[in-house]
């Protein structure tokens, strides 16, 4: 998600600081940014924030954590929760390659990914956050038996990732490979899922854990 | 592939034994039913014959068996291996769930299984070529890292294989989504495959190992 360079997103997020950590306060000890103590599911890369907004209100004794690199983006993440008045959404300004850094080991109840960017080079493969080595900072901030929910409407991400969390030994618990065709009354679709649904694009979906 | 039924099918295929084993007598020393010795694959459930002849008469240094249940679709094949005098397919009259009596341990170097019955039902969960008691015989027949290589155009099937698959602990090598959209050159339309993909249903593969 591109949007327009705001010069002053880095300000405003900063004087934001009971919502947002962009300087890493919170590393490796979350559970002190959130009003209560409860189990925490992750978002990596929130976009402009419709699904963690939706689920979170949905979801009140369970928090989330919403990682975002792009300021930009953030800003609208951080309007919808003011927006919502939810106080289980908190938001971390973070590339995804730090997260290892970020949480604590076990820290984390679940992980979703939602319309990640596909990189679709093959020397691209690296940057491709269902790539093995995204695997292993997931794991390693994963409780035991930790989930990974992952959407799609990229045929080649999704065709990539069934094989890359299976050669990671994850195990599947429900593959989807046209959610909308009977969509699940659970089912939170992101900005993005609505665009490319309407776009007459499939949407794929898997669960698996650690 | 349900055809009508004829009664003369049993004495037609025992009368073309050099071809096809009705009786079993082959089971545990398939290699002596082949004029040579080499590498053997299967298919279990063969329709009528398109995909094992037309992949039999590309690889000649490979041995094919065709597992099939229906003594009338059987003849279909037979006639399609008699007229290429196809040396390397021999067909069995057999159920695929005696397949690990038949076939000896280790003996087998690929499987491949095509547009197999979805079974849609859940109660009939059991009978899908891919539920994990047919995984099971298939993993005994099979060589040491020996692959499975399964196609269909059923949506429901495929979601439930790669689960399937991956909760026996299979190692994925390859899925397809769509793969009639860019087809690989060594792909064999089966006579299912060619008439449903007219349709416009996607066609979906995966390439596994145990």
């Amino acid at each position: 998600m591109r949007m327009r360079n705001k010069p002053w997103a880095m300000d405003f997020l900063s004087s934001n600081d009971d919502i947002v950590d962009v300087e890493s306060r919170y590393a490796g000890r979350m559970d002190e940014f959130f009003e209560t103590k409860q189990p925490l599911h992750i978002e990596v890369g929130t976009g402009m924030g419709a699904f963690i907004t939706e689920l979170a209100r949905r979801n009140p004794h369970i928090n989330y954590a919403g990682i975002e690199l792009d300021k930009n983006v953030m800003i609208r993440v951080l309007e919808k929760v003011r927006e919502l008045e939810l106080a289980n959404v908190r938001l971390v300004l973070l590339d995804a390659n730090a997260i290892k850094e970020y949480f604590s080991e076990g820290e984390v109840d679940r992980i979703y990914l939602n319309f990640s960017d596909p990189w679709p080079k093959k020397r691209h493969e690296k940057r491709r956050l269902t790539f093995r080595s995204f695997l292993r900072q997931y794991r390693e901030i994963a409780k035991p038996g930790g989930e990974l929910h992952f959407k799609t409407d990229n045929r080649g991400l999704f065709e990539y990732s069934l094989v890359s969390l299976n050669r990671f030994g994850m195990d599947f618990h429900e593959v989807i490979l046209d959610l909308h065709a009977a969509e699940p009354e659970g089912n939170i679709r992101t900005e993005y899922e609505e665009k490319f649904s309407a776009k007459g694009n499939l949407i794929y979906r898997i669960k698996a854990s650690f």
